[in-house]
């Protein structure tokens, strides 16, 4: 019994070792801000204890032993749920969908971590239960407003983080320590059982040291629930995989002047190596977005935060936080032709966003502009968080999904978050992007002997890229893992096998890798007399062909029957029965056409036969 | 040259002799507060002229000659925009997108129409240019706030009116006038050059005598703007028709109270009329939709209506309706928190009707609810104008389709008006069960000698029963007439035909019948050994099969895909030449399970081979 796909470092680890060891590390670190409630070590190793018992009665949990730091504007039956307000507190009785499904396929939750309050803030100081200190440097801000959740995790204390995110709470603090942080599109996640801060703008985000880790959990708490009523599905032409030759987006210079001079050069090295991995890149003027952004704090919308939890405020509880507190009463006094005038300003954003990223796969931005001290933000609580919302503000305002990973380092050798931002639904080219980008700066570049803003700071940035790089080589065969399920398998034999002509078809309808596979023997191979030259694979029956190689794809119903719709004869598609015993859809030719082609079917394969010509 | 498809009493008239025509009617019939703006009958015959020289030219217009009477609050270049109130009067350099479609495919623009100031009623009398007088009856409202688009319809001057739909503002005035209304989906007409009212929820409307009009205007009319950032696409999974055997949710009596007894009997006959055509009916409550409706004007939605003409009505101008005026004064006061409480309540209230009508293919509603004198609704001028729009209010906010068509005709014989509502995108689902209901009731159904409110009003109602059943017997082939295109060609010819036991599958993906295709002779058909039984469509060659019949079906791109996705070999989808030299993709079999089959092309077609069998 080992833990979940989630962290590589605890692979020999069985559930409750784990659980033992993070109460060790908890000790350890001495950080109590983090946790706002943290159950008891006895009652955290009786449920890893029960995972065993699980695994042992042969359950399938794909997240076993996985240790859960969960935001504690985030329902866990049993706890109380503050959002950092210790009078708004209440115990939950049903736990969150998001938090439900992580149990179900195993996950361990350790307690409930500290934030911003209300979730309200970007910096996670504005909390009474005291500010949130950075993982390495105990000066710094963690971010918020999901600190704890990114520190329990940047600690090494829990595998994953959950947070939410409506600003950039989900990112910011993934940003300042070198962790993943997945907001995906607006619904995927449900927000059941979530305090809101902004309704219609919330998102629930995970933190992980690993993409693999963050995916995998988020692709268990995605998936609608009829009790979350803004909760969506994948729509039909969802796209499963970016292009292997991708266009991101960059901003101008004019847009990154809010960055520190370290984190515009960190920007800098992350496009270039970005490019250096065969993604393409086209400066953009992102004002636009910027500007949508403002509305988020400084137009009407801040009024559903008034919704939320406005009239609480307005008793006037000893615990509010003051800055948030004044925040949330100036969003009281809006009106509302003024939230009509900014939903229809949002409307005109969010249509021009569509038309700047129309050539674009995704925009590759900054995750935050800097990284303050405590001491800085306390002193001046608005205008560095307002700053530090820059480039995360917009996504959820103008409906796009961002991925925060790790970009390349500052010129000290400190961490730096970069998001990849799509458009609603993307996911997962933001997922396969950002994976892209990550793995091209790779471990290496992080110099962990040259000067540091602290050198603790250094040496951590090192440890996470290690961490982050350390995963199971069988799982880099298989690639990125994935948040959009759902697709139709397509085996393809011909013209359609990646580097052969007809490849960019299954590109642009998103259709993601899944495998080489092989036919049974009923299946015979010609080359046609095509332009570009195809073969025609043709059922003769059992035993009168031979296994012929292709490659198995993963395509949304749209883009099959798309891709089916353009197909010209003699090419159809039909199901083919591979050697493991399966059926698939895949390519299938006339049989008077391939009765027409010279038979190739003794090369085994289209790529055998073009490579024995040659 | 004769007028496009639009009215069939006029397809013997020439677009110039259409417009002379027109102009003869408006003489006649005497109701100047049916225009705001009236054109010059030269400039409109000048038009008519310049549309028969473009079809002299060889353009093909679907919509030439078609008089559009377009209402006031859309733009129309050269001609001043009111919205019904002089001081806000300017003059339009640019026609709005929906016309500017119309006028592209040959329609010629009448004049702009009366309405309810800032398109704010249902009623047709809160206008400075005068209440609309019903077109029959001129005691009673014309409905609004469209009022002169639909009485220009329903007088015979216009072919198809132009409105808009908040509330019920496309619906309402069809009903009382025994017309068509189209609502689509929002977004998918353009709203660019509409004087919003409530910019999220607005829609423009056509209003014709006979669905087939309304739907070849709207068909025109839709489609993305790139000016208009609230433009939907139809989704790749889109139905493009309702299933033969219908469901249809409808009221139950605690939630038709409010009709009067004259409707509410007309109502009755609507359902069971609707039930002898097959369309199955079952009662839900629906009391959650009713009461989501009333945030239209009881909430702070109403807020938008100040966001768009709130401050000029500030200035007090001296042609403000004092009843459109206090409405929008009031949403002045509304607050920002109130607004986002109710986009909150929206937003599940969408989420319950969704479930509501998650195993129906639709709502039968009554569109409204009375039909009063204009002295009626003066002396109350909100009461009854709220109740009128009872069942229309909560479309739009709940994002709905909605096919306004006659009902049965009250006990008295006078017009009743019912809607089929659909979830966003099935627009042609309602379409095609608002047709069906239409055409089961017919004009045998009205009594044109049973005593009615006015003899007029019944006399009129018979007119336009007759009118709308007169269309082309060619049209009727093919069906309704289609908003939603964009499907991909689908033949089959076996177990999926029309009366076999896989047609279901078709039906649920909302596959639409395209008519009778057969194949080249290229085919042979033989019958397997499968449950249900099925025939092999396998191509041996040119001259070497015989024409086979089959079905073509449209259908979606992701209905497509997953139709494909389980089909069961050994079948597979592939081109299929058809006679007429076209190459549709279409059912084809392996070739071994083909040539294991019982030969059966001398059959010509399995409905064929089945007939011989019995």
């Amino acid at each position: 019994m080992t833990t979940g796909v989630v962290d590589d470092t605890a692979v020999h680890e069985s559930p409750t070792e784990r659980a033992e060891a993070a109460f060790r590390r908890i000790a350890e670190v001495d950080r109590p801000e983090v946790w706002i409630t943290l159950r008891t070590r006895e009652e955290v190793v009786a449920d890893a204890a029960a995972v065993e018992a699980r695994l042992a009665a042969g359950a399938s949990l794909p997240l076993a032993g996985v240790l859960v730091a969960v935001k504690d504007n985030i329902d866990v039956a049993g706890l109380p749920t503050t959002a950092a307000c210790p009078e708004f507190a209440y115990t939950a009785e049903v736990t969150a969908v998001a938090v439900e499904r992580l149990v179900a396929a195993g996950a361990v939750v350790l307690g409930k971590t500290n934030l911003d309050q209300f979730a309200t803030g970007l910096v996670g100081t504005r909390s009474p239960y005291g500010a949130v200190r950075h993982a390495v440097d105990p000066e710094l801000v963690s971010g918020g407003s999901s600190s704890g959740s990114a520190v329990a995790v940047a600690l090494g204390i829990a595998d994953i983080g959950i947070g939410t995110d409506t600003a950039g709470s989900g990112r910011v603090p993934a940003a300042l320590h070198g962790l993943v942080g997945i907001k995906a599109t607006l619904g995927i996640i449900p927000t059941h059982g979530v305090v809101p801060a902004c309704a219609d703008f919330d998102a629930v985000t995970v933190f992980a040291a690993e993409m693999s880790a963050a995916v995998a959990a988020a692709a268990i708490m995605a998936g609608p629930d009829p009790r979350d009523p803004r909760s969506r599905r994948w729509p039909a032409d969802v796209r499963l995989a970016a292009p292997a030759r991708a266009r991101l987006a960059v901003p101008r210079a004019d847009d990154l002047t809010a960055l520190t001079p370290d984190y515009r050069a960190a920007f800098a090295d992350t496009v270039a190596a970005a490019r250096a991995a065969g993604v393409a890149t086209e400066e953009v003027d992102i004002s636009a977005l910027l500007e949508a952004a403002l509305l988020l704090y400084d137009g009407s919308v801040v009024a559903e935060r008034y919704a939320a939890v406005g009239e609480f405020l307005a008793g006037s509880p000893a615990s509010a936080d003051p800055t948030v507190a004044a925040i949330i009463a100036a969003a009281g006094r809006t009106t509302g032709p003024g939230f009509a005038d900014d939903m229809d300003t949002l409307a005109r954003a969010k249509a021009a966003a569509a038309t700047a990223l129309r050539n674009f796969d995704g925009l590759l931005l900054p995750t935050t502009t800097e990284h303050p001290t405590i001491a800085a933000v306390q002193a001046d609580p608005i205008a560095i968080n307002r700053r530090m919302g820059t480039y995360t503000n917009f996504c959820n305002l103008l409906d796009m999904a961002a991925m925060a990973v790790p970009g390349a380092p500052t010129p000290r050798g400190n961490p730096f978050g970069v998001m990849v931002v799509t458009r609603a639904f993307d996911d997962q080219v933001a997922i396969d992007l950002a994976a892209r980008i990550t793995t091209a700066i790779g471990p290496s570049s992080v110099d962990t002997d040259a000067p540091a803003d602290t050198e603790k700071q250094s040496r951590a940035a090192g440890r996470k890229r290690s961490r982050a790089n350390s995963h199971n080589p069988s799982r880099a065969d298989t690639g990125t893992p994935v948040l959009v399920g759902g697709g139709v398998e397509l085996a393809v034999f011909g013209a359609h096998l990646r580097g052969q002509p007809l490849h960019w078809q299954l590109e642009e309808v998103g259709a993601r890798f899944a495998g080489a596979v092989t036919t049974t023997d009923a299946y015979r191979l010609t080359a046609l007399d095509t332009v570009p030259p195809k073969p025609g694979l043709v059922r003769h029956g059992a035993g009168l062909g031979a296994p012929i190689r292709g490659e198995l794809f993963l395509v949304s119903r749209a883009g099959l029957g798309g891709f089916l719709a353009g197909l010209p004869a003699p090419m159809g598609l039909a199901p083919i029965e591979l050697s493991d015993g399966r059926a698939v859809i895949g390519f299938a030719c006339a049989y008077d056409a391939g009765r027409a082609g010279t038979d190739i079917t003794a090369f085994g394969g289209w790529k055998a036969y073009l490579q024995r010509q040659n």
